[in-house]
């Protein structure tokens, strides 16, 4: 048995997200029917972070375990040529010790969500950001979002279906700059809760609009109430862009 | 009457082109539709250029002439309300002059052209960007290119369609640089022939993969042949950038 780590850039718009759901296509099922048409063996997809419907992955890091023995190069290009009909593309490949695991080893994850600030619809980034046509101060943004950094109880922050045992949870970046008519927003912590960076955008966002004072992002966390909550950020312009593991940069 | 100039932005993908064709849906047709729904008046649109199948636009300008007064913005809104379902945005509009054309005034036309250097398939950037597998050389696609900047009998770089009057086009630049892992290459032109960047591009290719040597380039220009040209870039790497006129920077 080996264990291969798999790097996994998706487009998630047409999938139920990554992990594999009853009702519709995910991620997780096409790249496991496509290690099971190479291998012939039935596998099991772990990866570092689950997405939602229509979110994407600049790098997503996932491992599996296979009997037969592969050269990691062959592997993947094998599996490229039988994803080629999703957009799903194996960019990395690597034997990794066993007890490396793509989720419980995951020291960090950071996320990128990307504003189009524009009145005019989106025609080349449709589902790949979202267009807000109210102008934005992404200074007012960056200033309320450092409230949000460090360790505290997100509650106001997390799905009502969010399984993790504990609302705490340590932001180690919450950073928002403007670039011509693109505000990114760039969030690092070793774990989120469901919903967490679509919540914190939401509501960055409404300070971005002035509908909301700097002031009450911090104020909206101290509540630790979800009906202090001003909106999830639509899923389409969140991008899971890193997983860090002991040893690597 | 009052003539509009309008800035467009669309991904050509599911488009037979910018002009109207009898046989598929076209940017053109789309415009003038929506036009026609906001104004009542069947109207044509002139545009600075023309693109194939799948060609994309950031900034391409067109005008059209209208009887009923408009306020400029309120038609752009109207316009984009009208165009959503088709991934085409108005993102400029403005009252110009008569004599003001959106083709014949036009004294500059410039390209850029995406490719993604890298094994795996596209998945964000499909559509929207030419994946070449085999490692390129920026450094010397650039050197190639030179060769084919100035005044010259471009028949090489020439579709057997190409409707213009003479093959002789001055080449303002054609400069090829690698970010990460796209090479992107960018031309400039008062006019071009038709396919002459896909063209071009081709033969780039050609020599960034070490098929063809850095000269071949200047002797398939010489020879005058379309014989010698290697192959034609898909057209889904291609963008319209920019048109410059006469009072604009």
């Amino acid at each position: 048995m080996t264990r291969f780590a798999l790097t996994l850039e998706f487009d998630g718009t047409p999938f139920m997200g990554l992990q594999r759901q009853p009702h519709g296509p995910s991620v997780q099922e096409s790249v496991e029917r496509a290690i099971r048409a190479v291998t012939g063996e039935e596998v099991t997809l772990h990866s570092a972070g689950r997405t939602d419907t229509g979110v994407h992955a600049l790098a997503m890091r996932s491992h599996v375990d296979i009997e037969k023995p592969f050269e990691p190069f062959r592997l993947m290009e094998a599996l490229n040529a039988l994803l080629r009909p999703d957009p799903i593309a194996v960019t990395g490949c690597q034997i990794v010790p066993d007890e490396w695991h793509a989720r419980f080893s995951c020291t960090g994850r950071a996320y990128e969500y990307r504003i189009v600030n524009r009145r005019a619809p989106l025609t080349l980034e449709r589902n790949r950001a979202w267009q807000v046509p109210q102008p934005l101060d992404a200074e007012a943004m960056h200033r309320a979002a450092q409230a949000l950094v460090g360790r505290h109880d997100f509650t106001t922050f997390r799905s009502a279906h969010c399984q993790a045992a504990s609302p705490v949870k340590t932001l180690d970046r919450l950073a928002v700059r403007r670039a011509g008519d693109e505000v990114l927003i760039a969030a690092e912590a070793r774990s989120f809760l469901h919903h967490q960076v679509r919540s914190m955008v939401g509501c960055l966002a409404l300070v971005g609009m002035g509908r909301w004072p700097v002031g009450q992002v911090a104020s909206a966390l101290a509540a630790r109430d979800r009906q202090e909550l001003g909106f999830n950020a639509p899923p389409h312009g969140l991008y899971f862009v890193k997983a860090t593991y002991p040893g690597e940069s």
